[in-house]
């Protein structure tokens, strides 16, 4: 969901739909409509169309043209509300009645809420409302476009019979229709899928298995590097590191309540030893183990662990998506073990982390999505600790007003052991991603018997704050390919720099060049084939390299390089040494 | 095994097995002998002894006692041979048959081996042969102890009965005795187990699972070191890295051959999407598989691929100890995949790889064991590859002697793919530790189908070298914590320095100290606790940390601090930048 999209924009949306079926009812009286909802960015209705009727993307412009056409006649929306009978009744034709809408009708009238039906135009709808109010002044025709033709279950499930989903997009304005169509065919060049394979970060195999990425040697210097930062600056945090095994005894998971409550989500058991031992799909149970490894005492808190952890869980091989959606994750995980009275300071240190982060990737545009628990269900469906609810929120509340961070509230969202939040980023194309989760935790720390010594000598449960500022090596990555289209900043880059010699005379000092950069451990590559020297600038400029250096005579003679950027062209000729200064600082800096 | 030992200790081991059985005899006549080898340290003989007999190690002295008086009139062995009835009858005592012997003795026939029986004094036992020539002379008194009694089942197997194992140590000399169990006694102070907890390195727990470390903070730091090293060291040396999953599908571990050749070492699988997946138990399978992921020609060769990969492996729960033997292994992995006329070169490069570990970790003693195959079994223990088996090992031989590496050559114990080299090393206190193999590999790429294209345009397979210097983090930290006794070096320690203000008044500078070091990566602790001094200088000493720094008036009123070394005592007041580059130098030098 767009959380930026204005209510009047999802009922603009929500009248579009309707205005589709009333099209396509229009041009083929004996289609069958469904369901019709607003997403994203724009809407969608299903259908059932006749045996014979064929709907291609080729007809989409006739549909549309007509939804052109009748939009003007819609000046309001009206409604009414049916008996069962009434309503049924209405969605039958001379070639029977429509089993999906009475399907739809029987289910609101078991919940006992009332039928209603909205109507626009000659075109009446069951629906709960929520539409323009005056669709012919209100849309403008240009604002909307249909894009797709799609197959969908009825209601999702394959065992139901395919339908035909037509999708449209629609955006207040032509303009914002218009750009946000230059961004998705922007965010195709950068399909993170396409330029992984291209740049060679990483592969999917059906030997290792769907949703389990083989990092490739490019891929695996950006986690590498993705790591030094993380390593860095929680050291600087105060944080220290642990190892933890990949898989557990299932004692460890019922303890932790995965099993039975995740299950689903995690990879089948291995019978071993007459047990049975899981791979893990969060560090947590880990870390809890080696928080009551040792007796703690408030002096040991905040005492903050952190893994690079490397969780597996079950995704359905129809999700699977590039890196996107995996079976696989190594997380940029810590656990924060810490008294009540330390919550503010450190779930505020753990927001400045993030918004540090974000100033190294040039995130400008982020929203903290923060979700809080409803009083009503606490015991039920949130752990009954209404002080510490109350008291967390608002802490949480209070470090996201100060700090100035956008956030968004969402009563009744909560985990049930405590309040979350979700972190949601847009790439520089203005495309949306939900990078991490923070959570807190009242439950399970106690469900462990996780305990310290007070300063007044009493045991204490410590409150835990999960996060991961940089989500998952999987997902982050594909949002960085994204992000920078694949032209990363020099310190995250494969390769670093690439060393063109003019012809073969200077393959020599090239190479020397060349081995003076990796003697520093910059990333450098030489080019010694046999192509010309234009094939060899373009070859470089292709592989996104930040840098080139070039080695002619002019430069040997004057004992420099020509130093270029991928960027910003020429830098100019320089000593070697001012070069391996300028690439120190920029990738100490991450700049 | 010793593989320093030589023959005639061996033989000396041997006889005093025999000697063993004769005091034993001559105290204990129902006892029944039954088998006594020389073993690593001396040699062990096991009895049954009478219902109602117990013997304890309190015993052993007047065993040991009655060896000495025996010792001087075995001047000799003399040997016979004899029927099986004549054999097994010699052993018969008026409570009836020795049924170990008999079983024995059958054995031997059923080989259609001879039986032969030797003599020393008045004892004659069932033998192969192999002893002291004149024991009285060449065997000192002194040489010798009877060290410990344990349960052993005839032949190992828990299904026969429990027999008494009586254990002896022998060396050459009393001297050498005597070192042998001071070596033992450093080496229990030193033992990984008991020091990995003191200093917070690791930990095992029951519902994580039995010989799956938990990494303690102090344990991570280690680990983080040893992999900066490595990735470090193989920059250099041209590696590039990977990062793959731990799990596969079924069909690669047939691929490989794992399954099911290898089967019963890995963990059960787990039953997925209507397959299986497994844990890894090695990492080559998926590294195969990046090879192959893009097409490869001479050019790329050799490529070199590493990865810190953890594998999982089944080890019986009876055969886990602290970290040397664990079900969790994370690998300094890599798989050198070059041409034929490449080899020779790689592999001397591994080598090197080797000597410069050695040189960092102050490893004086270590010796290669190059197992090479058997002509005669190819086809059928070894792959059939003639012409390639001869040329590697030649190559492999001229490689350790050009580098006047110590190896010994074991012939016929090469694995089915290849020639292997194992690495031995010995700690500082002598004791053997076995940290790596290395293995060439001529069949498994054809199994994968992995090929270049040659200079000549023909496709090719390429050879692997798969190689491990550092072995694996669990079996190295321990050999580590043994070798250093706790104390390790600086880029090593967990904890670097210590910073202790010498009273109250001082608190402030320490803490100021404590910081500026740790903002330079300076693994930093500061003792702001209520101790006074003196403890506190105990405490920073318990802890092994290489340094301490210690603040007091003089100190501030110079402007400077005062360093004191682990090892060295006073180093003397200093400028804390003088510190930092004293302490940036020896950690980038890992000295």
């Amino acid at each position: 969901m767009d959380k930026t999209a204005s209510e009047p924009l999802e009922h603009k949306r929500h009248t579009l739909a309707h205005l589709l079926a009333a099209a396509v009812l229009e041009m083929y009286p004996d289609a069958l409509p469904t369901i019709g909802p607003a997403i994203d960015n724009g809407f969608y209705y299903d259908f059932e169309f006749p045996a014979g009727t064929n709907i291609a993307e080729g007809d989409l412009h006739v549909i549309e043209e007509r939804m052109r056409k009748i939009l003007p006649t819609w000046t309001k929306f009206t409604s009414r509300e049916l008996s069962k009978d009434e309503a049924v009744s209405s969605f039958s034709s001379p070639n029977g009645s429509n089993k999906y809408k009475a399907e739809l009708i029987n289910e609101i009238i078991s919940k006992n809420e009332k039928i209603t039906f909205y109507k626009a135009g000659g075109f009446e709808d069951l629906c709960r409302g929520g539409h323009a109010e005056n669709p012919a002044k209100d849309i403008k025709p240009d604002s909307f476009k249909l894009s797709r033709i799609a197959g969908a279950y009825w209601r999702g499930d394959e065992k139901n019979k395919m339908l035909t989903r037509i999708y449209g997009l629609a955006f207040d304005s032509g303009k914002e229709l218009k750009e946000y169509e230059a961004m998705i065919k922007e965010a195709e060049k950068r399909d993170h899928r396409k330029l992984g394979k291209e740049m060679d970060i990483f592969e999917f195999n059906d030997d290792t298995g769907p949703g389990l990425p083989l990092w490739l040697p490019n891929g695996a210097i950006m986690i590498e590097e993705l790591e030094k930062l993380a390593k860095e600056t929680e050291f600087k945090a105060g944080y220290v590191r642990v190892r933890t095994p990949h898989i557990a005894k299932d004692s460890m998971y019922l303890k932790s309540g995965h099993l039975p409550y995740y299950e689903e989500s995690m990879f089948p058991p291995m019978e071993y030893e007459g047990g049975k031992y899981y791979l893990k799909a969060m560090n947590c149970p880990h870390h809890h183990k080696i928080f009551a490894a040792r007796a703690r005492s408030y002096r040991d808190l905040p005492l903050r662990l952190a893994e690079y952890g490397t969780c597996y869980r079950h995704e359905k091989s129809g999700e699977l998506f590039g890196l996107m959606r995996v079976r696989m994750l190594s997380m940029n995980d810590a656990h924060i073990y810490c008294a009540e009275e330390q919550f503010a300071g450190e779930f505020k240190a753990v927001n400045d982390m993030y918004l540090e982060y974000f100033k190294i990737f040039g995130i400008d545009k982020y929203v903290m999505r923060f979700s809080t628990h409803d009083p009503k269900r606490l015991g039920d469906k949130y752990v009954d600790e209404p002080e510490l609810w109350k008291k967390t929120e608002d802490m949480v509340r209070e470090v996201l007003v100060g700090a100035k961070i956008p956030f968004v509230e969402v009563p009744n969202e909560a985990a049930f052991y405590g309040p979350k939040i979700d972190v949601q980023v847009w790439s520089a194309i203005g495309r949306e991603f939900t990078l991490a989760t923070n959570q807190v935790d009242f439950a399970v720390p106690r469900r462990f018997g996780l305990n310290y010594t007070g300063k007044d000598g009493k045991e204490k449960t410590p409150l835990c704050i999960h996060r991961a500022p940089l989500g998952t090596h999987e997902r982050f990555i594909g949002f960085l390919i994204e992000h920078y289209g694949g032209n990363f900043p020099l310190w995250l880059a494969p390769v670093q720099v690439k060393v063109i010699p003019v012809a073969e005379a200077h393959f020599a000092e090239a190479e020397k060049i060349h081995k003076a950069l990796r003697g520093t451990f910059i990333r450098s590559e030489v080019d010694l084939s046999n192509d010309n020297f234009g094939k060899k600038v373009r070859t470089a400029k292709l592989s996104r390299a930040p840098y080139f250096i070039v080695i002619g005579d002019k430069d040997i003679e004057a004992g420099k390089v020509t130093l270029e950027s991928r960027d910003g062209g020429k830098v100019g000729q320089m000593k070697l040494d001012e070069v391996l200064a300028i690439f120190r600082e920029k990738i100490d800096d991450r700049k």
